[in-house]
């Protein structure tokens, strides 16, 4: 970390002497940590204004809520838990950067105090272009090691969080990342494979499938669908499943475990809210929709008219 | 990490499956890395277009090199050794993006080899403003533990471990990170106290005083000044000893020192190149010259006319 410190780190400073898992703060070139017997987990999403947010009608604390957050997902993702994040910030040289400094501060703050873990360092600096926000999360696998993409097989079942679709009616600006759904399923059964939906259930249960080399069957009629994706298709004209499969941003996991391990989520109420929503196959990614089986696009999927 | 993968964080991927130390690699939400019993180092660097480089006149590789450069050289200050990387991108939306990518890539990953460390994940975007170049590092310190700044005390030796100023000639382009130098100093001798030059000799040894609550009085017959500080003075109308202690970028380390440990490093060379240049005091910081003292300001210091 430079020496040339910004009030923002100087912040981060005064929070994180007291967290007994931080060895040396931010006031020196590293932060040093304690370390710890499980394996280290690392993420990093960069955000930039005009395309990840437009700050004039978010605001800085939401930026930074999302920054924070879109990198906690990715934790959960793994089946991991947060431990530390350093913050990388380049502010638009303005009479109010100062403030914008201490929205996005206080957004970046808000989700690290939700999941318990410090901010530990930075970097700020300012120039004539727009904000960009770099966040980088560690994290750390459990004992039971983290989850990949590519473990899924043919005959698993495909779970999902929660309801998905329509995240940009507001959702995608505050999502909620789902940590400790992660880690009690993790307990409860032998996940064979996870990920968050960033750029949709189709495109993440995509990622799996292309990681494991398998395919998939969705069944229509399985999918939660999230209200917000009701109430989008009034305006878009697509159909709410539509929103549920190809909206982006949701941050419900997806995920396969072995049928009987299903079974007793399903029976057993192991982890609350969690769906079924298809089984793996040996290849292709299909949707199973009034008894007709049809290819499922990833990407940019749009619903079969008639 | 964000599933939808650029051919950046593919290349990534490729290099880094084979590295013992990366248990799952960039092509997951997170990569995982083995457990070490170390303590933990982590830093953080952002570099922007027009402040922190001017691509057009370095080109991608030269900041590539400089962003990885400058989070190593934060390691050594702490006597630590990278052992990962992860690196966030904004390129600018322009038909030769690719380029500058594989040229920033090229740059990045010269410096990791040197070091022996993976880049383990990254995050790429493009958007209309200028290139960013976001860099985390993570390093272990060794068995004695991190150095901080903050150990400095009335008495210490002051060194540098060569000679700086004038790196704007082009060194800053192409630091030289101490690492081995700064383990082998921490193998060799109890360090008290120790930074890296990035804002300047004096600005940086201000630091280590003000962390450390002391002073510190410098010879100035004993600085070390590196030739691009005398052919930079001859246009710039300063004295050389003006650049080597007002001149940032250097990344050379400064670090305090016992007597007696200061003692054994002269004599017995344990290391080559170092340089007493002072000793630490109770408060102050002072420059000695002919016989002089006088106050050193630490920042934008001049030298005295007559």
């Amino acid at each position: 970390m430079p020496s040339g410190e910004f009030e923002f780190i100087r912040w981060v400073r005064d929070r994180t002497n007291t967290d007994p898992r931080v060895l040396v703060g931010p006031g020196d070139d590293c932060a040093a940590l304690a370390p710890s017997p499980r394996p280290l987990l690392i993420t990093t999403d960069v955000l930039t204004d005009g395309v990840d947010f437009h700050l004039p009608q978010v605001g800085g604390r939401t930026v930074g809520r999302k920054a924070m957050a879109a990198n906690v997902s990715d934790v959960a993702a793994m089946a991991g838990s947060p431990t530390a994040a350093v913050v990388g910030v380049v502010l638009p040289n303005a009479s109010n950067s100062r403030q914008l400094a201490e929205e996005l501060y206080a957004g970046l703050r808000e989700v690290a105090d939700e999941f318990h873990f410090p901010i530990v360092g930075g970097d700020t600096n300012t120039w004539s272009g727009g904000l960009v926000v770099s966040v980088t999360l560690l994290g750390e696998a459990t004992g039971r090691g983290p989850v990949m993409r590519s473990g899924a097989r043919p005959g698993d079942w495909v779970f999902v969080t929660g309801p998905c679709g329509g995240s940009i009616l507001g959702r995608h600006q505050s999502p909620k990342p789902r940590v400790r759904e992660a880690l009690a399923l993790h307990a409860a059964v032998e996940l064979h494979a996870m990920i968050d939906v960033s750029d949709g259930l189709a495109a993440d249960l995509g990622h799996i499938l292309e990681e494991s080399r398998c395919g998939a069957v969705i069944d229509a009629e399985s999918v939660p669908i999230h209200p917000d994706a009701i109430v989008l298709s009034k305006t878009t004209g697509k159909q709410p499943l539509e929103h549920a499969l190809g909206d982006g941003e949701d941050f419900e996991l997806i995920f396969t475990v072995s049928p009987t391990d299903g079974e007793r989520l399903l029976h057993e109420r192991l982890v609350p809210g969690v769906a079924k929503i298809g089984e793996c196959v040996e290849a292709g990614l299909w949707l199973v929709e009034n008894g007709v089986r049809r290819p499922l696009i990833p990407t940019g999927w749009v619903h079969p008219v008639g």
